[in-house]
This record gives C-alpha cells, structure tokens and sequence, in this order.
C-alpha cells in the first residue's frame, strides 16, 4: 500500500514539474484557494464543477468588494474565507470533515503583514466562522494561538457567532467519514488514512486567501476542517503561522493547503517569504520552490501567495488546486485544473 | 504600567547591545538551556544559583553521555531534556507553572535534522516527561502535531509514563500562581502578565537542548510548563516547529525560550536557519539577528544553536538566560549572566 501512495506521490510529482502557470504579474488584489488535491477530471461532473466555480468567485467578489472599499487587506481575507467557510462544498466551516470520532474540529489563522501580528485557533468545535476566531485573538487578545475550549470561551466573550457541533454536519461529510472507517478496515493500513490519495473524491480541503490592499498592505489567512478521519488531536498547517499562514510587507502573503504534516515540517509559508527576502527570489521563483521541497520530502499539496507589487503565485504539485484571483479592476480568473 | 513594561523590555534590549558572549567555536556537541528572563542578580542567594548550575551540568552529562556511546542528537537532546523535566527548578515537566485555572498543561517538541522529521505535543496534563511524547509522535505516528486529550491517549499507547496530574504540583510555581492573580487584581493590567516581567523571580521557564552527534546530524527539543496564569488554552512557541524548535543538518539546530507571542510571529528557530541557508550567515550572525528582530518587535527572550561544525550561539535580550554547552571532550561551560 505505502509503495502505491508513494507512486501516486510521485506521478502527481512528476507530472507537475512541467506544468506552466500563466505568469500572473502585478495588478491582482485577492488570491483565494479551496483545497489541492487528486480529484480527477474524470470524477467531476459538471454541475459539480459550476458549483465550486460559483462559490470561488462569490469569495472572490465578497473579498475584492472590501478591497473596493478602501478597507483593509484583513478585512478583505476575512470576507473571502467566510463565504468559503459557510459554503459546504469547501472543508472548512460548514461542511468540515470529521474526525474518527465523529467530530469536526476546526482550525484558522490569519496574519497581518503589515504589523506580523497573528491569530490562530485549533480544535474549535462550536464557532461558526473560525478565521473570525483568529482575527479576535489577533485583536483582542494577548495570544497568537489559543485551542480547544479555551478559544470557544474567548471567542464567546468575544461575541462571535457560537453555534451548536451539529450545524457543522453535512451528510456527504459524514458519508465520507464512514467510507473512510470502512476502507480503513479493510485494508488495515493508516497510511493510507494520512496522504488520502486512494480517496477517489479525496482532496486536501482547508481555504484560504491572501491579500493586498489599497494602502500596500498584505494579509493572509487559512481556515479547515481538518484531515477525515483524524485522530489523537491531530493538528496541520492550517493554524500554525509560518507553516500554513503568513504575511510580511517585505515580501508576501501567503496560504497553504496540502498534507500538512509535511507543511509544518517544512515551514512553507514562512520559507517563501524567507527566500524573498534574503536570496531575492519573486513570489513565482520562491513558491515553486518551496512546493519542490515539499515534493522531494515526499509530501503534496500547494498555496497561493500576492507580493506587495500584486504579483501572484498558484503553484501545486497535486492534480487540482481550486483556485481564483481578482485583478484590481475585478477581473476575476478561476482554475481547478492545472493552468 | 504598559509604558513601565516597555520601558523594562527596552532597557534589557540596550544594555544587551554591548554584551558579548565569548566566541563559541568548534568543538562543542551538546548546548541547553533552562528559561531565560529577569531574575535580577539581587534575587539571587548563593544556594539558589548552585542548585541552577548543577541542574544544568546534570543535564548536560546525560546528553553528552549519549553523544559519547555514539547514540545520536535526538538521544542526547532528550536525555538532557529529561533531566531538566525532572527537575523541579525548571518550567518543564515536574515544575511545571499554573495555568489560571490551577492546571499544569505541558507543551514539547523535537526534530531531527537529518530527516526533517518532528514531533509535537501541546496543552498535555498527565504525560511525565513530554520531550519523550513529542518523540513518540515524530517516530510512531504520522502526524507532527497531537493536543490534548488526544495527545494523552497516543503517549498512552505508545507506553509512556502517565502520571496524575498532581505530579506536577511543587509548592513554589503554586505560590507564583497565587502571586500572579493577586497582582492581577491589584494591577488589573493583563500585559503586566503576559509579559511577566513584573514578577520579581519571574522568568520564562522553557527548557532546550540542540545536539551534534558523531555522526554529523542535528538535533533540537524543547519542552515547557507554559506561562504562568495562562488563559484561554493559549499555546506558546515551544510546540511550535520552527518558532520555539528547528533543526536541519545544512543549517543549525535551534531551541527558542522567552516570550513565545513574539517568537511565532517572528518564525525564529527557522528564521535562523534560513539566515543561513540563504544569505551564508554563521550561527552566531544569524542567532544575533533574529533575538535583535524579536527585540524590534517588542518581545524578549534567547535561543541556543549548534552548527554542523559544532560552532554554538546561545543569544538573548532578557537579563539572564541559564545555558550551559560541552565540547566534544566533555569540557563544560555554565552561563546564568551575561557572558
């Protein structure tokens, strides 16, 4: 089993190293993802595709409208995850996967590039828009990350939207906890459970959006449902900045989504802006790179990220990246597949 | 009172500038510390700073001990690690400070530099030695990351000592939580406690240990009781890989201590690294830089940092940092002052 994950691995791998991007240069305002993963072209339907297309751009404009307003990259990062997070297609929010027991544990993070300060909350169970969360432990609190029912408490005084577990439930959630129990049974192997490549709909949820606003500033943040079937409080990227989330003027914003225990131990989103600030790398050269080091590290996935010049980058090593990006005359792109 | 904290922090970062720590290079195999904070040589007795520095050789000679059997980083940097859980002195393991709640949660993590491998466990209340839990979770799971609960089943499985809670307890961190709510409801200035610079024996308790084994490869671990009346499940930098914990046999091994808020804002163990990586920086240099940038941000705090040619740093902005080193032919070195 582990030899057919690693060659699904390295196909995803190699069959990436070629693929192009368009050269996305300056003028974008918003980047937005909605998960990487190994959805096939052949296991999408178009209704299916129409939909994820139409909840990218919905985050997409609800994002650039704060833009618009002259409001803060911040504000236009929360806009766009919270269509996201209410949206069930997207693992993140409503519509989070669950945990082997049953559960959905939520974790966010945001980061403002201007100040470096940051927020993040994990294993939240009962806070209806996590990256909210985040930005109040960014704003109103102390702390860069608070979890468990520590953040719910915060977040309440805080007077957030608390919700009861169940909102969070979703019946194909729940199907593809039992699908993956089931699987899991049989081939009696957790390997499998962790990378999720042989789900044939699996993909590595978890949104995100980074931003640049009219006064130059950027901001990012990441917002998930977490891994099917986790166990043992496991946490991944998404809410530990540097690993999936981060943003500094000097360089970049920046969001990522994949197998986040490889994201972690690479420090991806930290490591882009790091090679732009010291070995003078764009946004393009730095995320191609570090998306190369997670690959030769034997992990997938992939993140967006804006410079301050409003250059953009997509880069991925999985089949699909729901992706979109909006211009600052609102020209909106959106891509699934590769470029 | 926040100007009075500022004016505190400022004055260590100035009158830091000039010290020198003496030029550590080669030879050495084996750096740890055990908090760095404001212990001020006043509030020092004579017996108290004996029981420091032989805590600190004790736990240099049992890593060094595995280094010489020829066992490796991670084996040295556990061992050392361990000693200091053990011992009351420290803010890790039994020691441990008080949650507001009258909770010991502990928080470790360790990476190996030759794989990039790493392990993680956060907000912990009954696993002894959570060095030792966040080793099982880098070589017997698959995640990096275990909170909680969820972390206490898995140290379960893995067969690691669990103890009652009350382990924890000494009669002195109670005292210091005791001391803390009184000032804080006297002061009702929240700063004053996250900061802690107040408290006059206060420190940042945090123990480390980076390694460099005979066969070349690079090892870090850190481990915490946390902040002292600590609210909201808040998680610091010492779980954190690449804030409070990193290490990579191209770079250096680093383990962080101090005021994590600002240590995972800035990414500091990785930070480091990538100094080096990207810009040719030594260890020093870059050890320097980054306690400087954390300083720019108003947050204090050191590190210690082993090189693969066994060139050390061990910097920090606080007014004492307990850190001890050994070469290669067991010399030691013990440091609480400025060098």
């Amino acid at each position: 089993m582990r030899l057919i994950v690693l060659s699904i691995v390295l196909f995803f791998f190699v069959t990436n190293l070629g693929a192009q991007e368009p050269q996305h240069q300056g003028e974008y305002v918003l980047v937005i993802h909605g998960g990487a993963g190994t959805i096939l072209k052949s296991g999408m339907t178009p209704e299916k595709e129409k939909a994820y297309r139409s909840g990218l751009e919905q985050a997409l404009l609800a994002g650039y409208n704060k833009i618009k307003e002259g409001k803060s990259g911040i504000d236009a990062v929360q806009a766009a995850i919270n269509v996201m997070e209410d949206n069930p297609l997207f693992n993140a929010g409503k519509g989070a996967v669950f945990t082997h027991d049953g559960k959905n544990e939520l974790d966010a993070s945001i980061m403002d590039g201007k100040t470096l300060k940051a927020g993040a909350v994990a294993g939240v169970t009962v806070i209806k828009n996590p990256i909210d969360a985040a930005r109040a432990v960014m704003e109103k609190s102390e702390h860069v990350m608070m979890v468990g029912k520590g953040a719910e408490i915060f977040a309440k005084q805080s007077g957030l939207t608390i919700v009861k577990p169940k909102y969070f439930y979703t019946e194909e959630r729940w199907k593809g906890l039992q699908n993956a129990i089931r699987e899991e049974k049989m081939k009696s192997d957790h390997s499998y459970n962790s990378n999720g490549t042989g789900y044939p709909d699996y993909k590595f949820g978890t949104v995100g959006a980074v931003a640049l606003d009219n006064d130059g500033n950027l901001a990012a943040g990441t917002s998930t449902g977490g891994m099917t079937n986790k166990r043992y409080g496991r946490v991944g990227d998404a809410p530990i900045l540097g690993a999936g989330t981060y943003a500094n003027n000097n360089t970049a914003a920046v969001s990522c989504t994949g197998w986040g225990e490889f994201f972690i131990r690479s420090v991806v989103a930290f490591d882009l802006s790091a090679m732009m600030e010291y070995k003078g790398a764009t946004v393009r050269q730095a995320g191609d790179a570090v998306i190369k080091k997670v690959g030769d590290l034997g992990g997938n996935g992939g993140l967006i990220s804006i410079d301050k010049k409003g250059n953009i980058s997509m880069p991925f090593n999985t089949a699909v990246m729901y992706r979109g990006a909006i211009t600052k005359d609102g020209k909106t792109e959106i891509y699934i597949y590769k470029g």
